[in-house]
């Protein structure tokens, strides 16, 4: 339920959108370990990850450059595969990679009121 | 529970994560409003929103162009803060701003096993 904090751009952000017909426990354990696998991996910084009870997903991990992007994609495609093949737990996906240029961040404060944050 | 088709990089997406401590109707209204906005706005490709039963949402929208984006959100913290004052809304949130460089889908076809997607 914690989002993640502000990273300082520039930086990479990987946005995975996808629809799971059903969550299977092998498809929780998978993507919990793919999510072990990316805190381990270099240039990793944090993600982001909201399922509805629809099935319709988004996840967006965030990365320092894009080479630990494509580290980390080579790694998931290929641990994916090993578990089961990623045919048989989404209905379909789009991954996107874009390179992040600014971003703020707003909270409550107890007041009730809220303030920006900008790294 | 549809998500958007690809749209053929360089294009930008803009990020936003948040919590919302409880679902409202003068919320639901709000942000419906600033989605039908968005989609009359120039530069405005698609949009996918996913928020699960906690009150974690991630929206991510697209647009063809850096000041299509400048625009958008120039009008939707307008209307926002027209509306209400999204400080009564959320219990924190992220946006950030980033330009899509790379992006693929997978799709399931009709005989259980898919096919890789690029524009």
């Amino acid at each position: 339920m914690t989002s993640t904090p502000l990273f300082a751009p520039p930086y990479y952000a990987v946005i995975f959108i996808s629809l799971l017909p059903e969550h299977t426990e092998e498809y929780g354990e998978t993507s919990g370990e793919i999510y072990e696998l990316a805190q381990g991996q270099p240039g990793f910084l944090g993600v982001d990850s909201v399922r509805d009870a629809g099935g319709q997903g988004a996840t967006i991990s965030y990365w320092r450059a894009e080479d630990h992007v494509t580290n980390f994609c080579k790694i998931a495609t290929h641990r994916h595969a090993q578990q089961r093949g990623r045919e048989t737990f989404y209905e379909r996906y789009e991954v996107r990679v874009a390179k992040v240029e600014k971003e703020y961040a707003w909270r409550r404060k107890e007041d009730g009121v809220g303030e920006y944050v900008k790294k």
